[in-house]
């Protein structure tokens, strides 16, 4: 019996062999029994306000750590959390949701139970999530669990995509065999996945480069996802060829690389840029995601033609007029391809057209503000690109500061995260509670380098999640939150209905958060400081706090800005938008799918 | 063309017609163009702080006025919202869920959209609405739209349930017909809703009660959903039989009936009240919620087959040992019913045991609070009795509170405000916004008197839903709410793992609220009171302060309470809940359905 352990026990080692160090969630009657077996297994119990946050939160740890987890009860807890879990899903972050059931019994007969709707359905619920993961276990038969439990984390991680795990409170205690040593992660043999395909696609790729005048590489977000990242700044630095990002992918990119171009911003950027890509002989796009939102309307695309496109299991491109989608290992694929790149003499390619767009000369050209001027979303971005620090993780939310942050020069080694399709306000401020854990476990164990996590989020968005401020002191976790204080909505103001009532929000006062969420004010353990800025000479004195600068504890700073202004690249997004939304087809073809 | 209207005016115009006064809801980019229409339909906007607020605020707002509505943008703001609706559907509440979604162009061809998952099925999330609303219309057909709008209202009031309603934001300006006086309301022309049917279930109920000797009435919480709480009052007011309610049927009946006994507890309750129930030859039982919490496992119901069941369009009963469920309009019935036995002798029936455990007994033997005293989970709701006046909403949220008010001896016409069945904590919260609004606007055009409302809610679920308090400032809304502060999840430790960290919450400053959410600090026009109270004699005083009396702007009271301390009925469903959770089927028998 020394080889047998509780199944609740199996599935928390099993997280944990895959690198998980907490679990997001919310305590509920049906789940209770099963967060016993959370530290034992070495796990922390983070213990958020509510599930949407706990949702959010775990995305966030999982798009630095590689895996997130939460726990919800059955129906209402489980609902509250859909739509961080959905956002999961489009922007392909590996979240293990765990939903506790009610007992098997009770199931079985579909009975009336609370946390249900009353009509003798109990399946509701996990019905609705097979819309927004990749696989689903009903851990409800002994004989099945833990096979179920290996089966639906090998496709979380392999698809980088949420789960979905039903465990009925009276399936905890069941007895099954303890986990053997790790699991099997090797690519599933696709139809295809096979060595002369390879031969083939590294063949074809390096034939293209060796072959290509106008060469261009555009990396794109899911990039980070497919854990090629490496390769792909292997590959820009080899080749020296012209490499742009999407907004997704902003970060991937080391930006001191002097063939970084900064973003691609197709038909919203500057027209001699955009003609530039189209007439490329060879583009190579890695990891993209087709959002109108992060494809300026469909139009920041390399011409299909001259494209080799790197999806998750495949590479795909045109040969002879026919789109071709070869099934490979993609990472096997690009190791090779650099082998021989770096065997050979590469071209010299066609230079990118001067950018004074670049978000390194416009900071260079930038002149200090006067100490009495507002901050405003010109100088904002741009300046605060001085601030970040190699190791960093910085996180813009949806609006302007998501445009806002396509103007920051970034550092190497930091990380940049923004939804860039799904774009729920609220999202990033309970995403950098995730964020900020997964960093201490990391710096811990030596896997990521020192640095803080710094977050931008408008006074609109904040009212969306603000208990996160709770869950982030609750677990003593290390954040800068810059709250830009417009006043409401702006980019709801400048969609449609600047002066209407709908786009204004309560007046909060932002500062109070940490007292209001019970920071204790004289912890040396742990830090907490308000601040606020109204001019640019205020901003400079908080930006040379050595609370900002450090880093440690809790520090909220409030910007204020003005309620009309807003990032360029926001106003031609806007632009599209309002086209796109009146059904004007015209403008932006919409694309396909 | 005068007799054309916008799409977006006729829908607005049909829900003001059928007294709506207030929208809920959040701005979204595919919303936007649609609220311009709320202000001139004469509707208010509430502008939540998020959506799960607004759904849970709809909801209350129409638990008050028999219809509420919210809109939120698509994806993320349903999502976000689903929750709530959810929560709508299992306990009957008429709730309007209109979504602003994609232009149609886009739609048509799956296009990769912000707010959706990008796999091009923009049909996933009114699919998940599927599960809790019971209509659904996607206006994308001018030829349609109408009539769409029309029977999913109709079917939102026939069956008191939410429905889900979907805007393409290049819809909202299309030409359509003005709409009609008004909707045609009556009740579906169901298989067996007849005369003949009707004759004879007002016969055979007349004649059971006229042969019945150990005769009671068991009302339910859905009685209020069929609209026939007035003819139920008059029912137990002229038979002077024995009456009881379920804990989410309390405040239905007048509780200064001589013949009204309080909360029928099951088998969790006094044996001698059990077995009398059990021993009845008729009950009459209306709007049954049968979900385990309000029936105490199952328990908690008369005879089957001596009782008389009033569903939402039928009367059920067993005859000749079969049972019988007879389609008919109930509130024709009942009318009927009345009559009848207004004009005819009723037979004496038996009457129900002593009841020491009546609210008003308890209330009556209990000794004034030492001032030093604790205030205790048991003297607490008995006390709080005496704040109560007619006219007064009440909410006491999922937990110690819901319990607790079991105990409350209610004035005529106050109205208790519980969830019974979905129990989602935080709901009371938002849930009180909505009641006050619905409130203020029926004291405003003489529906409803004047009257408070007052909001019982624990440390816990308090977090879940903060921002609510936003909304309660800024649409400048009358509400007393009482955060009890016992240090976490009370009934959740009872249930399992009392001193865990996971029944922990980060302690919060409640009192700060107000502040932080923006309330201005001297508007003598909308006041705003903090209080706490730490034991009898500061409880004592709290409740005498004007302020708090009047209830008028917003006053919140902490009320400081032992951890381990929670109501005797709360502990006793607690521990049919561990041996339920257990999966012990054997002492209470889990309900087929």
């Amino acid at each position: 019996m020394e080889h047998q352990v509780d199944l609740a026990e199996y599935l928390f080692t099993r997280l944990a062999q895959l690198g998980l160090g907490s679990v997001h969630g919310v305590p509920g009657d049906y789940n209770l029994h099963a967060l016993d077996y959370i530290q034992p297994a070495g796990l922390q119990w983070v213990g958020n306000a509510n599930e949407l946050n706990a949702g959010y939160a775990a995305d966030g740890y999982a798009r630095i750590k590689g895996i997130g987890a939460l726990i919800t009860s059955y129906g209402v807890g489980e609902l509250s959390a859909i739509n961080a879990v959905a956002c999961a899903y489009a922007e392909m972050v590996p979240v293990v949701h765990i939903v506790g059931t009610p007992p098997l019994a009770a199931q079985k007969v579909n009975a009336c139970l609370h946390h249900s709707l009353g009509n003798g359905n109990l399946r509701v619920f996990a019905d609705m999530y097979k819309s927004v993961t990749v696989a689903q276990a009903n851990l409800n038969d002994p004989s099945k669990a833990t096979r179920s439990i290996d089966a639906t984390l090998r496709e979380c991680l392999l698809q980088s995509r949420p789960v979905y795990i039903e465990l009925p409170i009276d399936m905890v205690q069941t007895k099954v065999s303890r986990p053997s040593a790790a699991l099997d992660f090797s690519i599933p043999s696709l139809n295809g996945i096979n060595a002369p395909n390879e031969d083939r696609v590294v063949n074809m790729i390096f034939n293209s480069i060796q072959n290509a005048q106008r060469f261009m590489v555009l990396v794109d977000g899911f990039t980070d996802r497919f854990q090629v990242s490496e390769e792909v700044n292997e590959l820009v630095k080899i080749t020296k060829c012209p490499t742009l990002t999407t907004p997704f992918g902003k970060s991937i990119v080391k930006e001191d690389l002097p063939n970084f171009h900064g973003i691609y911003f197709g038909s919203a950027g500057e027209p001699k840029h955009h003609s530039w890509v189209q007439s490329c002989d060879l583009a190579i796009r890695f990891g993209p995601l087709e959002a109108e939102v992060n494809t300026f309307g469909f139009t920041a695309k390399p011409p299909s033609d001259a494209t080799i496109t790197f999806h998750k299991f495949a590479v795909s491109y045109t040969e002879n007029g026919e789109e071709v989608y070869q099934p490979v290992d993609i990472k096997s694929v690009l190791e090779r391809l650099l082998r021989k790149m770096k065997e050979a003499t590469l071209p010299t390619f066609d230079s990118f057209p001067p950018n004074n767009g670049h978000p390194r000369a416009l900071l260079k050209a930038l002149p200090a503000p006067d100490e009495a001027d507002v901050v405003d979303q010109y100088t904002f971005w741009l300046h605060m690109s001085r601030f970040f620090r190699p190791g960093d993780i910085i996180l813009t939310e949806t609006g302007t500061s998501s445009s806002g942050g396509q103007s920051f020069v970034l550092p190497n080694n930091t990380t940049l995260i923004n939804s860039s399709i799904w774009l729920s306000i609220g999202y990033t401020l309970a995403a950098s509670q995730g964020a900020s854990l997964a960093q201490r476990e990391m710096i811990k164990d030596g896997s990521r380098p020192d640095g803080r996590v710094i977050l931008f989020e408008g006074d609109g968005s904040f009212q969306m999640t603000a208990q996160a401020i709770s869950d982030i002191i609750r677990n003593r976790l290390d954040i800068v939150v810059f709250v830009l204080n417009n006043n409401g909505y702006t980019i709801e103001r400048l969609i449609h209905g600047y002066d209407a009532g709908y786009n204004d929000i309560q007046q909060w006062r932002h500062l109070d958060a940490p007292r209001f969420f019970g920071a204790r004010e004289d912890d040396p353990s742990y830090p907490v400081r308000t601040l606020r800025a109204i001019n640019w000479g205020e901003m400079a004195a908080v930006l040379r706090e050595e609370d900002v600068v450090r880093g440690k504890g809790l520090v909220m700073v409030e910007v204020m800005m003005d309620m009309s202004d807003a990032p360029e690249s926001l106003k031609k997004i806007i632009a599209d938008v309002q086209r796109r939304n009146a059904g004007n087809r015209t403008v932006v073809e919409v694309e396909a799918h």
